[in-house]
């Protein structure tokens, strides 16, 4: 049973007054007095009271989010994992989220409306799209912000988490050309999103170095639905000189795009080479397709827990965190990817 | 461009005291000068400034989610969904959420420092469970509150949304049963949410209407994911006198179970029958399956935006809805269903 303010005063033979103010940072408290409490809190499992905190402090122990939504856009599974990662470290310290549903449209709004309501002490920009007018938008608002990816074009001189997209496929098409394939087919997210601009050109990239040039008829875009990736798998087999291999930019493009090549009575890992980027969903995991999917593997879940930690260290002012960082993927050869056919 | 509150006030002739308070509801300003504000609200697309609305009525326009989370809980695709669905809703009438992250052991406790915290105005709960306990608990914060779902036992005296889940895996059992099928697995949910006991219990009741009995050794309880749905179809399989069809709680669990059969060499619809309930989930859609499948369809992103518009309904005093639902699920038959081999 954790103790309460009055309990932990009176361990430390100290006024309930002197102890508040030592947690809340309060300056006539001198340095020794407050690692006195701090130890205190540690020893006894002490827990704030939220709401006395929140009227000393002027925090709302809270991150702002806001939610796209309309009718034709569909819930996204990679959504929910961040928000589990996010939930993971806001738990640690308390903290909460305010979630704002909001139109495409009247976001840069609702972000101004989040800002100035008192209700977040932060907030957090996703889908990011090259030369996004919200990064400015949100300087604007003199509020913490972290953005998860990185837009391209203008400066880059904002928080960022983003992982190393170019570098992810580079390193994905290189492994695909070294066993000799040339026709390399992209199933890609969102033409106008950054990873999908970003991992393209990674695959563009390792085909140049190899004196390749990018065939656009074996490029597709869209939402990431096992759907989608159906359709472009099967249209790309019937081209008159259909891919050796194809990459997928989510393990859900590549579930329809394995059923595709199922149904066309090819062999993955022998007549086609299959490798797909992994968000770990724990929902889906590569390693259980019934051929082994080679990955570029990344963890969603672990990027929106460090999003929050670095948010939450910036407003309680704990913690040293870097202001950008660029994760690298891994590259998991697993059964889905072998020489090109003929070789 | 739409207008503000002085320009409104101006095109009425009115002060804009008078406007605010018509908008707000306020018993002094008489019906005929009420409607004329309302018809120049929709004429002239004027939106409320929400902080003022907030000081005037003292209303958080707000809902409240508590959120599951732990290192061992995985992120849940159909939670995803559902939100989706509440902030389609939500959008409609300037809603946002607090979303609350809570280890489950908290969970009552964070809903009691949610209705504590003026920050919302009615809170929503799921995920029940047998006896749930937190009826109880929500009924005393004297705060509205819908339930996604339904506890089994105690009184059934509280709002709720539900779908009639014993109803739809009964139709289904009955369906199979017609076909032929007398040895009929199930892949459920978690054994203690009630979606799960109300599933089991439609297929226990249209076995008993044959005088069959179920065999608990093809029964299986788990997560919703890929992986478990392949493991339990594989244990199935290796069974002395395996079943020839299978009910899946979700189309995540069919799309393992699915593996497992064509892996087994087997024929879907021929020589084992499949059917599952589908959420409509927009990333993984049954008729896109190989072999298309029988599903029981109810969709969860509708029932979010049901919750959400019934507790805005509840908190504007606007609309008149009914305090319980009871959805029924839709029987769709697809090619993953035949007679029972050897009939």
């Amino acid at each position: 049973m954790p103790v309460n303010l009055k309990q932990l005063a009176e361990l430390l033979g100290l006024s309930q007054t002197t102890v508040s103010r030592a947690l809340n940072g309060y300056p006539e408290v001198n340095a020794e007095t407050r690692q006195r409490v701090l130890q205190a809190v540690r020893e006894t499992g002490y827990r704030p009271n939220r709401a006395a905190q929140r009227l000393a402090t002027g925090k709302a122990y809270s991150i702002g989010l806001v939610m796209p939504i309309a009718p034709g856009i569909d819930s996204d599974i990679h959504f929910g994992e961040f928000l589990a990662g996010l939930g993971e470290a806001a738990i640690k310290h308390d903290f909460h989220f305010v979630l704002n549903p909001s139109a495409p449209e009247d976001e840069e709004a609702t972000f101004r409306r989040l800002a100035a309501s008192g209700t977040v002490d932060a907030v957090f920009l996703a889908y990011m799209r090259a030369n996004d007018p919200r990064i400015a938008m949100l300087k604007s608002l003199s509020m913490p912000f972290v953005v998860h990816g990185r837009s391209i074009g203008g400066p880059q001189d904002y928080p960022f988490l983003d992982i190393d997209n170019t570098r992810a496929f580079y390193d994905a098409a290189k492994l695909l050309l070294q066993l000799g394939h040339q026709r390399i087919a992209l199933i890609n997210g969102l033409e106008y999103l950054t990873f999908s601009i970003r991992r393209k050109k990674g695959l563009m990239r390792a085909l140049e170095e190899w004196g390749l040039r990018l065939d656009e008829a074996l490029v597709h875009h869209s939402v990431m639905t096992d759907e989608y990736g159906y359709r472009s798998m099967q249209s790309f087999l019937q081209q008159p000189d259909p891919p050796t291999a194809v990459l997928c930019s989510s393990t859900v493009l590549a579930l329809g795009a394995v059923r595709a090549i199922n149904q066309a009575g090819l062999t993955i890992g022998a007549d086609i080479s299959v490798i797909a980027h992994d968000d770990v969903l724990p929902m889906l995991k590569p390693e259980n397709f019934s051929v082994p999917l080679t990955t570029t593997r990344s963890s969603l879940r672990a990027a929106g827990a460090r999003i929050a930690t670095r948010l939450i260290g910036g407003i309680l002012d704990s913690g040293d965190y870097p202001e950008q960082e660029l994760w690298r993927a891994e590259l998991i050869v697993r059964a889905s990817t072998g020489p090109a056919p003929g070789r």
